[in-house]
């Protein structure tokens, strides 16, 4: 996006699989970024409104069937909706920097690439439901997927996706190395498998060059 | 819907406004195609599956701020993917009659019209979602605003949706007789003022046709 002005608010998404460290991570850049005078709004996906809170809810249970990918990819999205119109949308109008637990590159991820809908089906929501907003910086926290799924077993937070096969996560890894490859200049890959430290300046580095 | 064999199965929507007897009709018709020796499954949206009876829940919640119209409309997408994946689409491949109490006439009505996201938004979806799945008839139970209004307040079931304004309500009318009108040999607008007998005797005409 171009025309930004002093008071209009940015939104940083933050993606990767499974057991990347984004939580910390966005807790951290918050801090840091508060220290230095910006307001400041954590949020993440699905989720984030009483609303999109109870299709999270939706989203992780367990049905008889297998939950078709399109449901997934819509509920992902009635989420999306209520999240922008009641959180995101109204932070930025304000001037806020909103960093976001997941956003739209994670349906073209997990839903576009990884269960088969096609990056065409997502990209129509995203224009249905979002407009022309999009993330002002992505951080794409990668990881080897074996390494992220032992974290996230070890942290005991096994949900549906994590449960998913090998390939379905390389899948995902994949599709967002691609994404990040076609707009280098809104991406920032970054190195989750590196110290703690390292990481957050990795971060900070990132979004200071966005801002 | 063309080159039907006579193994293929059969959808039809019951469509219209609160309190205009759909369920009570729904079943006498499936009891009448069964004496005639027809397999019949009746169903309902949002609904029809385990998932969609919990996305049901959702969207008949109470949330601190009003449901964006989007979410809704998603809400009401994601339920209908599962319903066709797990119900529609096997049924009408072993040769039944679906008999579905409400479908994407609704989302036309409800969503595009009377809260105002627009016919292009609902098509949208519909084909993204149903492909070319379309029912084979549709009966609109045709009621004035009033008069519906207070049949469903006196039987008790009183919804978000029956909240709405009498301009809501005259909104959706308006879009169930234009949707109508738009293709008179798939609808069938049935007065559900008439006595119950008289309703039903409309109802066996015109799903008789179709057959």
């Amino acid at each position: 996006m171009t025309g930004h002005t002093a008071s209009t608010g940015r939104l940083f998404a933050f993606e990767g699989g499974e057991g990347a460290g984004k939580s910390t991570q966005i807790r951290q850049l918050a801090e840091h970024l508060r220290a230095i005078g910006y307001t400041v709004r954590t949020t993440r996906e699905p989720g984030g409104t009483p609303l999109g809170e109870a299709i999270r809810g939706v989203l992780m249970g367990e049905y008889a069937e297998p939950m078709p990918a399109m449901s997934e990819l819509l509920l992902m999205f009635a989420a999306r909706a209520a999240h922008l119109a009641e959180v995101i949308e109204p932070a930025l109008a304000a001037g806020e920097i909103v960093l976001c637990d997941r956003f739209t590159d994670a349906s073209f991820a997990y839903q576009g690439a990884a269960r088969g809908l096609g990056e065409a089906a997502v990209a129509t929501l995203e224009s249905l439901v979002q407009g022309e907003r999009r993330p002002d910086g992505v951080l794409l926290f990668d990881l080897p997927v074996a390494d992220g799924l032992a974290r996230a077993q070890k942290r005991g937070e096994v949900n549906r996706f994590d449960q998913e096969t090998r390939v379905f996560h390389e899948r995902v890894r994949d599709s967002y190395h691609k994404r990040a490859a076609g707009a280098p200049e809104r991406y920032a890959v970054i190195d989750a498998a590196a110290s703690p430290e390292k990481v957050s300046a990795s971060v900070i580095a990132a979004v200071g060059r966005w801002l």
